[in-house]
Order: structure tokens, then sequence, then C-alpha cells
């Protein structure tokens, strides 16, 4: 089983027009996708792009549940609200798929997890391993999540992943994002890393000078890196850039372009 | 804590067009739960009416997944469309609920419980539960479902609703109906039960000529007097009509007009 991450910057644009989709590259992912389906099985988590993060953003869902009730209120419509511009951004995944002939099938990832400050404290995988059982290809997404910490929070598609990999140990997790894999430094700037073991992802970082909790100035290089170093444990982990065909299937097959992270 | 179902002839109308809302009547319903709210708290259960019926019947989603895989791929097929059609019609819940001022949360059904042969196997609340704590109200919906004995299976709004009111025990459960509540006979031909024990439903249902599996003549009555009878062991169970505004303020206060069946 394979584990594939949708990066919201592959299938939407942050600073284009509100829930911008990119149908295009979608349906050449899902097509990818296709051409290994029912051989292999999948596991797609997509990010939210510019249908998820402008909800979270203006009603500050990660500072949790107020205690006065009016701040509270409004708090939770806009977790509602940013949980159905998610399901938006869900839906049209759902069609790239089915138009491909794969059976995607929804997922609310609010209704299987609670997360305790925006980590995974409970999950529920029975929908998600039956799906599986029966050749369905469960779409997840990042999402609002209720916290048993802050009351409400966000749960991102990159966390999601990691308790997926920890509980199903999938042999690959591939990662699609906007730009080729991981760099030495911002992309463009040095060079791409083809391959990287485990054990050499701590000096990464350090390099990187990604703190703990982390002001992350390299493009959400630091979380990614510290995610792949968990995952790294149990499943092969992949960055590929999911906007030029051909890549995803490269990482699916093994021989692709991309940085490839081994345990 | 109160359980409302909206039945998808309060809300829509299965011979319109395809997915037709009434969005009047819905606004009407949630406006009157709020004022109740947040002094009390509600679950809401919807059903299908013109969104989920017309794919679950094109797909024949009952009849489970088949053995071949031509057909197999098909049903998924269906069964993801499903889905769907249902989000669409939650969606326009949702919306209805929060133009209202109400905290309404949308709950996927197929990502939580699973069937055997339709009815309920297992089902995870531990969402639910924190929605309620939160005072977020829960809308879940009839849906499709995966099935330990058929594979896939639909999953009615009914039968939530009983097994949510077995684990939470709420002390009502109200059904929204486009009729004033459950008749001696057809609608419009016997008159209106106003109140019921629940000694009585076996006599009924054989006045009915309700069989144990059921084809049913009197427009589904048969069913939901049997889901009443196992509800009223916990909780009171009111059916009014969800058409006429106000009937389900009587319901919710206790001295409404409708069928009141008590345990």
């Amino acid at each position: 089983m394979i584990i594939v991450k949708i990066g919201g910057s592959v299938f939407s644009d942050k600073r284009g027009n509100p829930e911008n989709f990119d149908m295009e590259t979608v349906r050449t992912i899902a097509r990818e996708m296709a051409n290994f389906y029912p051989g292999e099985d999948f596991i797609v988590v997509h990010g939210g792009g510019s249908f998820g993060h402008p909800e979270a953003k203006k009603y500050g869902i990660r500072e949790g549940l107020p205690g006065d009730w009016e701040s509270a209120s409004l708090k939770r419509v806009g977790f509602t609200l940013t949980h159905q511009a998610m399901l938006r951004a869900n839906a049209r995944f759902i069609e790239a798929f089915v138009a491909e002939n794969l059976p995607a099938f929804s997922v609310s990832t609010s209704s299987i997890f609670i997360t305790e400050n925006g980590e995974v404290a409970y999950g529920d995988l029975e929908v998600i391993e039956r799906l599986l059982e029966l050749k369905f290809i469960p779409v997840l997404f990042g999402d609002v999540s209720l916290d048993l910490a802050k009351g409400i929070d966000i749960l991102s598609g990159d966390q999601v992943i990691t308790y997926l990999a920890r509980m199903l140990q999938p042999k690959k997790v591939i990662f699609l994002m906007d730009v080729d894999g991981i760099y030495y430094g911002k992309p463009g700037e040095g060079g791409l890393i083809q391959n990287l073991s485990r054990d050499e992802i701590d000096a990464l970082l350090e390099g990187f000078h990604c703190t703990a909790s982390g002001t992350d100035v390299t493009g959400g290089i630091c979380n990614k890196l510290r995610e792949a170093k968990k995952i790294a444990g149990y499943s092969e982990v992949w960055f590929v850039n999911g906007k030029v065909p051909g890549r995803l299937s490269g990482a699916i097959r093994g021989d692709g372009f991309g940085t490839r992270v081994r345990g």
C-alpha cells in the first residue's frame, strides 16, 4: 500500500482566486495512479491550498476555543465553515479520480481523528482499513479537529500521514510538492538532495536552523523533514514534483526523480 | 439532549428536479431549534430525498458488492457518487443552520459507521460526543455504508437514530415528516394517533399488516413504528409535521401537535 500526499501548492494557488483548483494537474496525478491500480492499493491525503487556509486564518482556528460565549460562538462557525471549504476541495478530488475510473472515497478527517495540541491523540481507522480491503481508495485531507487541549485546532495533512504510516505501515509514502524535492537550502538555490538516509536528517535540520517548534523560513521544509524522519522508520519516503507528469509514476516504480529517504 | 430527524420528504421532493432543496422549510426548522439552543443540545440526522436516492437506486447499492471485477468497479463508483450526493444535501443543511447562527457541524455517517446487512455493526461516537460537549450540533445523514456481510450497503437515517438513541439516551427523539404524525391507516384516511404507549405498538403493527422484513404499503410507517418501539425504551419519541412552522417547537416543549410515543 502506498500513501500519496497531494500538497496544497500542487492543486491550488494560495495567492490566486478563492477555491481555485488545478483540475488538469489532479487528473494527471489520478491517471498515473490508475496505471498501478488495482495491483497497488492507495490512500490519498490532500492539503488545503486556497480552500481551507483562508477560512482557518480568518477565524483563527489554531487559537482554540475561547472561554467567553460570544467569541466561542464565532469560532464554532469558523470551524464548521473551514470544514465545508475542505469538503468542497475534496469533492473536486473525488470528481477527478472517478473521471479516471478510480474508486476514490471521501473520508472526513474530522469525523475520525481527535487531536491534542494539533497532534493526533485518537484516530479510528476501521473504515479506512475496510475501504482498502474492498479496493477503494480512501481520500482524506487536512481538516479542522476537535482538540483535547484547546477545544478546536487544525490537523494538517502531513500529521494525518504520519499517523496513518505508523498504524498501517505502507511500503511507501510519496509527498507531491510544487518543487522537485528537498534542496540544500531554498529551492532553486542549493542542489537537490536525491538520496537521503534517515540518519542524515538531524544534521540537515541543524543546517537549516530548524528549531523544535520552529519558525520555518525554508518553505515548510523543517516540518516535512521531521515528519519524513518519523515515517522513514517504517516506510520509504519520496518527495517529488506533483506538477510534472511522470514524477509520481517514477516514485511509485522506485526509479523516479526527486528526493528518496530510506530508513 | 434531543435528536431531530429531518425526513427526506420534508426538505426535498423525490419526484421533483434532481437535488431540489426546500431552503425555506429548513431555515424555519433551524430557527425553531435556535430558540432552544444553547439551553438544549441537539443532534440532527437528515434523509436523502432527491439527493441520495436516485444514485443509490441507479447503481443498486443495496445489492452489495458483486464478485466479478467489472460489475464491482461500477458499484464502487456508484457508492462514492451516492456519498457525494449526500454531502451536497448536507452542505445545504450546514448553510441553513449557520445562517440561523447554529454551530452545526457535518459528520460523515460512512466515516464512522460500519453495517451488517444494513444494521449498525460498529459505530465510533467519540467525535459526536466531544462535539456535544463543546456545544456544536452534529449533523449526520442517511448514507452509504461499508457492510460486513455484503461489502457495501445503505445505512438509513432512521437506523442511525436508533443506534444514537441507544448509545446516547437522549431525552427526546423527534421525527419530522411531511404529514402530521402516525395515522390509523393511511394519512388522510384514518385519524391521527396523538398518544401512543410503547406497549400498544405491536397491536398497531399487526393492524397495519406489517411483516417482520416488510413490504410497507402505508408510507414507511411499519419501519418507523418498529424503530419508535426500540427508541421509546430510552427516550420519548415524537412524530410531527416538519413542513408546518411551530410543530417542532411544540415537540421540543412537549405540548405539541403530532404523535407522542411514551415508554
